[in-house]
């Protein structure tokens, strides 16, 4: 049986809401041992949570996209004595296989204060023991090759050498829910992964022209789910034959191609706005990113908005292209985003950059009139 | 006399508007030099920017703050001569003190292939010679401690080896403008930092209750200046008393005092939205990030936002407070930021954290009653 150590950072902020946080957090770490087939008992002691496994290494690449948890690192259990801290230390180093050339310090806790030495005493004993035996340079600040952590506890303490980072964030769906256009592009997989991060229960929403970009859709919404404990994710898949086109072809009758994808744009947000209300969501997710094609201009995304009556939570807006491809291949999202693509039929070969509110406002009277 | 080679990436992507996004990024170069007191020529050919200066210390990390740039190095100029190639490459060499226990490689590039060369050509015959005289291991992808970079062009050869990040981003204004709320705290520079990598030219706007959080929010207006080449950040600075407070106290005449943080911020918006329409600019900017701090939530947002005339950009939404944190520190926003901080007067005991949009409408009309 092996023992991993979860810490969670920022949700141990929350005061009052923290037991919520925390709760939230176990009980998303069980359902993603569960969806990923690991037996594990989880747990919370002294704010640390507290998985115990036969399978600590399918065990911990899941828990590395579970939002909400900082680190983790898998823990000896010894007994509250000196000589057994020091024995579980010198084996730790010899597997590290720890030797003169690397720098190596022990950073000792004590959750329990009744324990009889402080921490810099057990701190000088164990690591004198493993300095003694190994002969590695101690470097007490900065980064150091083999670094082992000692907690105290109540009844027992936990020995690390090995700290994994977490994905951040809050756990899923403390922070609400949100309804996440989906294109199969790169962006929107990873505005939709963002606010997942912060706790959201993402509803994606694809408008289908056919099966090309939904198929590549519906694959990244399959990646995300694999970050998605605590909330299920079930696309929705409208028919873009349906919602959009009559819009764009009167846009194409009425000589003001360019405007197609400007008005494509506010037709999905406001069904979405639709979808949210219906489901009890709070907000409409978007790609955006300003600048990063010719279309994302403020004046397109001031039409595009104009009357939404969700908020519109941009996470891409002030992010590079080179950011978002980083993210987009870390969340694992980016080889679907860039295959083959179906180019969509509408996109005029001058899409409008600079669009005006009074124009847009014009053209829509004249839409309504075509009724 | 140096000269430095910079690079630009995302906006070579711009098609048609490639001419006038390098011609406003050699502007912005030429305004970043002279306001910092540097002399230099500024110039493009072959899709980089040359700037030949007899200060390169000073210029390079002036040059790290102008957005648009992705990239520096200073390099040495040589005839186009196998025998120069090679003795300036054994020079470079020898200033970095390279030897057997570095990795290295040759990146030849050919602007002008009229050179008699090829590129893997003039690798094989200058890097055999710096590989004969020290000795270090060749490494041809992939990091490697000295990589030395070769581009042939028309009249002369470049060479150099060190290649210093720029901040990327598009060159300001060239994706219009926008009014971005101000406090002393650490969120709104950097978000308002955010929109300005993304080419927007800000307004930033502060609502003053006192000295403290005003010269906060001002110092950091004047950090954020030294990234704004191309547009003369004004701060405009409201008075908190007179724009805000009424609504403020009402609010807790009414046994609503809860609320003050949501209509503050609301209020807020609807200055920004009027200064912006004012200034003609096509957005508000704002520090929001979800669930960073109780009263962020989707609730609050929504009501937040209702019926805002312009669009709201909230470039921290999915981030955590550490990503935010570390790119204060890098911005230099962060020791100004957390300095001690005045709270406001009005803050409840306990802000509202689910804000209904029934309940708010339903203030709404009592305060206007109240007029």
């Amino acid at each position: 049986m092996a023992l991993l150590m979860v810490r969670y950072g920022e949700i141990a902020l929350k005061g009052k809401n923290l037991r919520m946080f925390t709760r939230q957090l176990r009980r998303n770490i069980r359902a993603a041992l569960r969806k990923n087939g690991i037996a594990g008992e989880v747990r919370e002691e002294d704010r640390r949570i507290y998985v115990e496994t036969d399978q600590p290494e399918a065990a911990l690449p899941v828990l590395q996209r579970v939002f909400g948890i900082v680190s983790i690192s898998q823990v000896a259990e010894v007994p509250r004595d000196l000589e057994a801290m020091k024995a579980e230390a010198l084996r730790m180093a010899a597997q590290f296989g720890l030797g003169p050339q690397h720098t190596f310090r022990t950073e000792a806790r004590r959750a329990d204060k009744s324990f009889p030495l402080t921490s810099p005493e057990i701190n000088y004993q164990v690591g004198g023991a493993v300095k003694e035996a190994f002969g590695p340079t101690v470097r007490l600040k900065g980064p150091a090759d083999f670094i082992l952590g000692i907690e105290v506890r109540r009844d027992r303490v936990l020995m690390f050498s090995d700290i994994l980072a977490g994905p951040g964030g809050l756990p899923i769906p403390v922070s609400g829910r949100v309804v996440a256009l989906m294109s199969g592009g790169i962006d929107s997989p990873v505005a939709a992964w963002m606010m997942m991060k912060r706790g959201c229960g993402v509803i994606p929403l694809h408008f289908t022209q056919g099966t090309v970009e939904t198929e590549k859709a519906l694959e990244n919404c399959e990646v995300l789910a694999q970050y998605s404990y605590g909330w299920e994710m079930r696309p929705i898949v409208l028919s873009h034959a349906e919602v959009l086109e009559p819009t764009l072809r009167k846009l194409y009758q009425l000589g003001a191609g360019r405007w197609t994808c400007v008005f494509c744009k506010r037709l999905m947000l406001q069904e979405a706005v639709r979808i949210a209300k219906e489901l009890d969501a709070q907000a409409v997710v978007m790609g955006d990113s300003l600048g990063q094609v010719a279309s994302q201009t403020l004046d397109n995304i001031e039409v595009i908005s104009w009357g939404i009556e969700k908020p519109i939570l941009r996470p891409l807006i002030g992010m590079d292209k080179t950011e978002v491809t980083a993210l987009a291949r870390r969340i694992g999202t980016f080889d679907v985003s860039t295959r083959a693509s179906a180019p969509c039929r509408y996109l005029p070969a001058e899409p409008i950059t600079r669009a005006s509110l009074g124009k847009f406002r014009e053209l829509l009277a004249q839409l309504e009139a075509m009724e």
